[in-house]
């Protein structure tokens, strides 16, 4: 009924180099879709997916049945059965093969149907469901959903020696995953949303300087204190922050600073996972004294609110984000903040500054990428990063 | 923001005789709505609405109030007052009217304004609100929505002699209608979804061959077994399955199998009703212990966690679908699976066989029905069904 | 899928006069969004923002973080950092500034960045973000979002003299602010909403004829009973009541008739917020009896099932709208019957009678306010209301 709709004047905007193209999607078809697919996705945590259960998923907008077969190996499939399109997650695996709920159409680890009880014979080699590639590396399951071979995999290196592979709860962040992915390159946010409160003067102290370089596998970024000293991050393409953090709150400093590892995996355009996986220097009695103490908080985690009740609460102003209390407090402070940036930041409104180079650099090599796939022309050849490159403390 | 979105390959797509049609929608307006509105629909249980009380109903897509007066009779008018819009099931009812909670505007049987306490004389006559054809059969409501006179009424005939009529809870269910009414001509299912787990030789055992054939008043459906005996189920036009079915759990065999008739109303595009009546052929003692089963049997249901939270819970992965436990298993089974092939069944990606005779017959027609009155051409004129095709258990 | 979808015929509409422009939206940009951008907004409760704290508010479909700075100031301005777009409520207040949880970005009370911890010194002098006139009267805090200067402060004037200043508690109405500001010149309503049952020989016992007339500042109704008593009520434009009204129920006659100011504040097209503020004409022992009173009601009120809880059940036709009980008994009734009118009340619909004559008129003159607008024609001065007009009780 409107007569006229009068769109207010735009804002002013910063000249973002990636306007012309979407950065933050994943959606199939689309240039974002194609680039992500190139590469091994973390699904899963391993130690959840029990043999015989099977498990929907979703990723960058579509949607796969993910099961571990009798044998103990994993396997991602579509999600819907090609003769009526029920959810193959609600079958049933026999051995290594799963059996539709509906009409007990059964198709092997190859996606080949074996069997259709009520059909006539030489119906069922006719018929495929689609398969994806499935491995597992430190306690998580990760998948391919890109056109031809994969790449190699393990798709990363890590640290060797002894010491304890921790692998976090998994958490559902209702934001695209490049927001995650951006600030795990945004090393200054720590002093504000993880410590808030206090003066500029207390704030502004001891800020690194952050710079950032290209490589063949990602991105190294440096934070640079006044003493000189450097801590060197590795941002693994697309979505894997490779970075060494202070012991947690309620770890009591047990287990000392860890190597961690964070991928950021989409759901879809809104959502993603954040899943995270530790590798703690520990051995013997420090590893035994490591996972009684990891107990004990997974069972504060577990007593306590969810993260998205809290976060919700501070969304709504019924409390202050200075006044949280939970025993995953970082994790709630990172999604109140960066899923507080809406669903998919509005990246053209942005006023980035010096301490942003981090995300200026992986956008720059994003929106080239996707530019690249776009209009045909060759992208980048991707390589698997070297063990000899790590990260560092810095200080 | 997205530069050039690329739609990914169409996947291999069964031939459907219906691709140019959507047999699936009922909304005002659309073929499949023309066509469903030529016929009496299931509304409500009769034992839910006492003399005086109103409801808010949604059928295929548009909102109407039910209400039943002093007298007893059942009424359905649109839902709101042609007022100012206040919806009228908030209303109360004085004799066989309703007034409008708003301005107390008050409405006959027949739909006219008798009353209208604020205003002039003789505006009242000048306003009426619209009714639909409303009666009662075997403990249910029905209702008519189409343009002209209904078809007779009683619409389908049932056993008659000594026995229960046993009215079940209604289940509103997240899908099209035309999924539930397409399994309940997919007796082979039942070996899967009712009896989840077994190999391929104990699956494939006993399974029926379908057949089905047209008839003047719907459709006629057979389940050949290998010992030659034949079950005959009878799908009345549009939505009407009548059929013989075992004993419930939790009845313990009490009532013996019944006849049963299924009713899939649809609420709009992407949810129905399904209303359930039986016919159990007991009579003296043995009535009073089926009652007495059965009012044991739905106190345990109503003490149960809601059918729709287990089948969330199924769906999200949380729980296996064969560890279910519930009074009422088969309809959360059903449910899972049929709400779970999705809000509306893509069918243009089935891979449909044998087994599907009946579902492939009554999407022809369907298609049929829907192209003619698309095209302004003479439909088919349905009969009201005759009393002596009855379903057979066949074995 | 569909291959015609034939629209049903329109029903019989009214002649309504702003059938080409749209009265209900206030979205930026619009008729009506510029329009109602002319004049102060309730926002919140004065008693519910402390000192150092913030809250998100959403107000004609955009938002904005208000707080209240250290020296007791109310300041509303962009909900998003200009930086990175992090929400502005979860950042913390320092004297009367707001520093953004992200990064630290600190902002004074007119909008311009004082203090960027991490970037070089001078970018914080280009970066401002956008602020709103503040100010607060009769317990309430309000807003101006127009271009240039606002309307003078206070905007309406309130009964003076001795008396105790109730505001409620702010109720957020699911739908349309109009239907609701509408309501408010619907004296008819009262006696069926609010006095649900009862015969057509009494409810059309003593029912004013309203009339009303537009003023430089809005609207003036009277309600004429056939005593000839004439009850007088203020529409002060664009959406704020002043009325004189009963003792609450629960209130057991307790301070009288009070004098009341109703604000109906869009949230969005669809979303209100109704906030309530009385000038109860007490003083001395009577102001402690009745703030004694008012205590104990507001606890009820706090024990009691949320308001839209109870509305949902009847809307769901779970609870009969006669059977309710609830000591905002009549917020319940309201909420019903307006947000049960829909989201946005489909105004060509219905059918306007002499009752609604307040209503007409309103709409009259919005309508060629809208029209203005949007041909960019000269729209009526709206003036500050005068004292010297006040309701009256009529009876």
């Amino acid at each position: 009924m409107t007569l006229v709709e009068h769109r207010p004047p735009a804002r002013e905007r910063s000249a973002a180099p990636q306007a012309d193209i979407d950065i933050a999607t994943t959606r199939p078809g689309t240039p974002g879709g194609i680039f992500m697919r190139q590469f091994w996705h973390a699904l899963y945590r391993s130690q959840d997916l029990p043999a015989g259960h099977a498990k929907p998923i979703r990723v960058m907008s579509e949607d796969y049945t993910l099961f571990r077969g009798q044998s103990g190996q994993a396997a991602v499939i579509d999600n819907r059965c090609p003769h009526r399109g029920a959810p193959m997650h609600l079958g049933w695996i026999e051995d290594d093969t799963i059996r539709c709920v509906y009409h007990g159409w059964k198709f092997d680890c190859a996606g080949q149907c074996v069997e259709q009880p009520a059909e006539e014979a030489g119906f069922a080699r006719k018929v495929q469901i689609r398969t994806y590639p499935t491995r597992e590396h430190l306690g998580l399951i990760f998948g391919y959903f890109g056109e031809g071979e994969p790449p190699p995999f393990p798709h990363f290196p890590h640290r060797t020696g002894e010491g304890v592979i921790q692998v976090w709860n998994v958490e559902h962040v209702p934001c695209n995953y490049l927001q995650s992915f951006e600030n795990s390159m945004d090393e200054v946010h720590v002093a504000f949303t993880h410590q808030p409160g206090g003066s500029h003067a207390k704030l502004s102290a001891d800020l690194p300087i952050i710079t950032a370089e290209e490589t063949d596998w990602g991105m190294l970024r440096f934070g640079t204190r006044k003493t000189g000293k450097v801590r060197q991050t590795l941002h693994y393409a697309p979505n894997l922050t490779r970075v060494i953090v202070p012991p947690l709150t309620g770890m009591d400093g047990v287990g000392g600073w860890t190597e961690i590892y964070f991928s950021f995996t989409p759901v879809d355009d809104e959502n993603h996972l954040w899943l995270i996986t530790s590798h703690v220097a520990v051995a013997g009695k420090d590893a035994e004294a490591y996972r009684a103490k990891r107990a004990e908080y997974d069972r504060s985690v577990a007593a306590a609110r969810p993260v998205m009740d809290v976060v919700h609460d501070i969304w709504a102003g019924k409390l202050r984000f200075a006044d949280i209390t939970h025993p995953d407090l970082a994790i709630v402070q990172d999604i109140a903040v960066q899923a507080g940036q809406g669903r998919i930041e509005d990246r053209e409104r942005e006023r980035l500054g010096r301490s942003d180079a981090g995300i200026i650099l992986w956008r720059k090599i994003l929106a080239r990428e996707l530019r690249a796939i776009a209009e045909g022309r060759p992208a980048k050849r991707w390589k698997t990063p070297p063990a000899d490159v790590v990260p560092t403390l810095g200080f």
